[in-house]
């Protein structure tokens, strides 16, 4: 049997201090930057998960609202959602903060997915992956319909396939 | 009326080596670095167009097939594919050649979209885009159908209003 | 009266991983990039207590027992020990993780002291910080043995006015 | 025997430059790059001494008096003071420059310890240090006080064992 | 026979944003970062010539007119000019833009040469260089005289052995 | 009367560590980078010559004969030959060290030219150099023959109006 692993223990936070060379001329943090230190949060909590060296296989739909400012400290959590195979769905909660103002405003919200492989860099099996709060179940559920539209967004499913995300579309019908 | 500027006048080439800080220990090129570098090319593309700064508004489903390796030259070509008022959609082709051994292939393909801001940061309009090949065109044509999918994805559009999208998933209707 | 904040208001965590241009010839973690790290950490920490920007004052001895490997996650934790007037002592907690290998391991723990400063760079007075757990109460209590000893080595206090200080060698006399 | 080499032969300068992602907010040099700068400037003098890879086995207490600015140069000179088996004492000196403004002056002086190890890692004898100049005399002798204040601060020495350092508490007595 | 290539098929274009820590205390581009960007470019310009790893041989006189600024979008544009057994001369032109004030200038003109070596570092033959245009017939045929200028000034030729560069000394003789 | 000041008093040493970002595949060091270096170095040397801002003006033709390698420590070292009005030559030798190996090799020689500028970036008259040691003479000595060479290289001089580069062309005669 396939082994299992609560979701709360590939948590890792990240802290990064938005310096010069990270924003425009406006001062304001590149979006660029941003993603990458998404996929490197979300890449230790995949890595965290299978014990595995991890490679992104694919970064959902990330809207940018809200431009960090230089100066800002920018805390990104992430957490593992659901396994599939050798895959890892990793969702990513970003918050940026002016300290000495006192705000702090959730910047961005994201799904990176990851797949565990061997030092041959052959994808390989990782743990189930167990959710436990409220939250981390409407999580686990929902990352059926996010897998679907991936592989409809790259080409690997017909739309009318989907059963959860063609539903969504249909909701009046 | 709006100016009007052809899209291909936002053609942006960059091409980048991949270093040994941009690669994780089975030294392939992570994903994030990739993004950073997708970031800064498309926003050139659409400063290009607009003639403005430009922030990055949100980036559509990326998918990474095949990792590029250390010591690859990384050619990335982004233009823009249409305008809607202050925002810009970019497409970026990515291509990841390993010149000793005499291969070239295609990585990464993606969708970038950036708002026009004036020296205070506020959303500016931007001239009209016009497509010109028929591979512009259509690319110019699906940029509809990428918006609602990104206004639904953020939270600011219903399903059931995304005509071009449902239609879609309701082909064998 | 002094503003008076918890100690644990300031708790910091950040995540760092090993790349190649952070270690020698050995593949281990040079010392002067994880001091980078803990200055960093540790500054927020020290903002977040006062709610100003910080400038690094002194730090205290930091011994290096075993290296961090490339790939390694690194994780920083900081904590404000004690407030005097305008200056914060932060105590700082070091892991290093191979994950593939599931080993993690504490490799350093640090004493950062900052300043908190107004626009123009003059030090300005911080809140009161109040220990909880009895770690934190222990912390703050061995924060006036450090300061003497602090103050001793550079040069502001003698030896012999260390009243605290001066037990610990006295002890069996 | 034990080879014996000048303490000089390990002189070491290194100049740098302070650039934008360097400093903080108000343009201040941010410590924690100083030290990764004194930490680069020390293993290279550790190395010379030694001709072997060498690992930072240890800081001792660091005060940052004044902060160098955007644009300074910063001189930093560093010399072997004394080995001991496998480990060395390196003294530091740093200044920083405006020199627009024709003003040098000295921020910060340090003693980072450095072990000599082989390919595999292991720890190996390096040659006796030894000092010429009335300096560098007080710095090698001085060098037994600061180890020993070393070995108790990371616990491997009690405060009464410290001879020399205990002798530092008690000149009243 | 030797193998021939078309100097057209190493045509290389880098694109690069001029960002904070790029630039000096006036905000305009360090001439050593853009050495760094010309030396990538031209690297793979050769490298795409010879299917090889390619290491700097030497930099002819480079002159700096104008100083990009800060934000400034770099365009690079390199191609080889001619391969002499295992050298290949790059020819590379440089344009800053300022995109929101829409202009653009020519900055730099430079020639880097290479040299192609194998898995050990020994210098290997590469293909020879065929021009098109009458612009690459040119830079093909000023190849030679540069040649002799750089084994001059390396002094590994004797200025009278120099039949083209005399010429240009003695022409009203 | 123009101020006049000692060359040895623009003296300047940089010290670097070749880490894995700096180096190809071979584990070489990059010419761009080592041009990045000497850009730093000289810059600093006519910061000093001048007490002014200062922006490379021109690069002469640099050989790389033998390349460091990853882990070596370069040593540069910068020094004003000659100034003419708000110019200043500079001269830089660099050399590479493997320091466990025990070898000291000489890699470069380079000399850049940079304009001294006000606070709005217009040129400014600079002291005059003084040369002292026979090494500085005829490096005072030449720098007016390798102006003429730079003049004419960068199309602001004609070759037969280059009097002192003229006769080593014509030695013979």
């Amino acid at each position: 049997m396939r082994k299992q692993k609560k979701v709360s223990e590939s948590y890792t936070i990240m802290t990064e201090l938005v310096l010069p060379n990270d924003t425009n001329t406006l001062h304001n943090l590149m979006g660029g930057r941003m993603m990458h230190w998404m996929d490197i949060v979300s890449a230790i909590a995949a890595q965290k998960h299978s014990n595995r060296i991890v490679v992104t296989a694919s970064v959902d739909n990330v809207s940018f609202k809200q431009s960090p400012k230089l100066g800002n400290v920018i805390t990104l959590e992430a957490q593992v959602t659901r396994a599939f195979n050798s895959s890892m769905e990793v969702h990513i909660n970003v918050y940026a903060e002016d300290i000495p103002a006192g705000s702090k405003i959730k910047t961005n919200e994201a799904f990176f997915t990851f797949v565990a492989v061997d030092q041959m860099g052959s994808p390989i099996d990782v743990p189930e992956a167990v959710p436990g709060t409220p939250e981390e179940i409407e999580l686990f559920d929902g990352a059926l319909r996010r897998r679907q539209l991936r592989l409809i967004l790259s080409g690997r499913m017909k739309p009318h396939d989907a059963a959860e995300l063609k539903a969504l579309f249909q909701l009046e019908d």
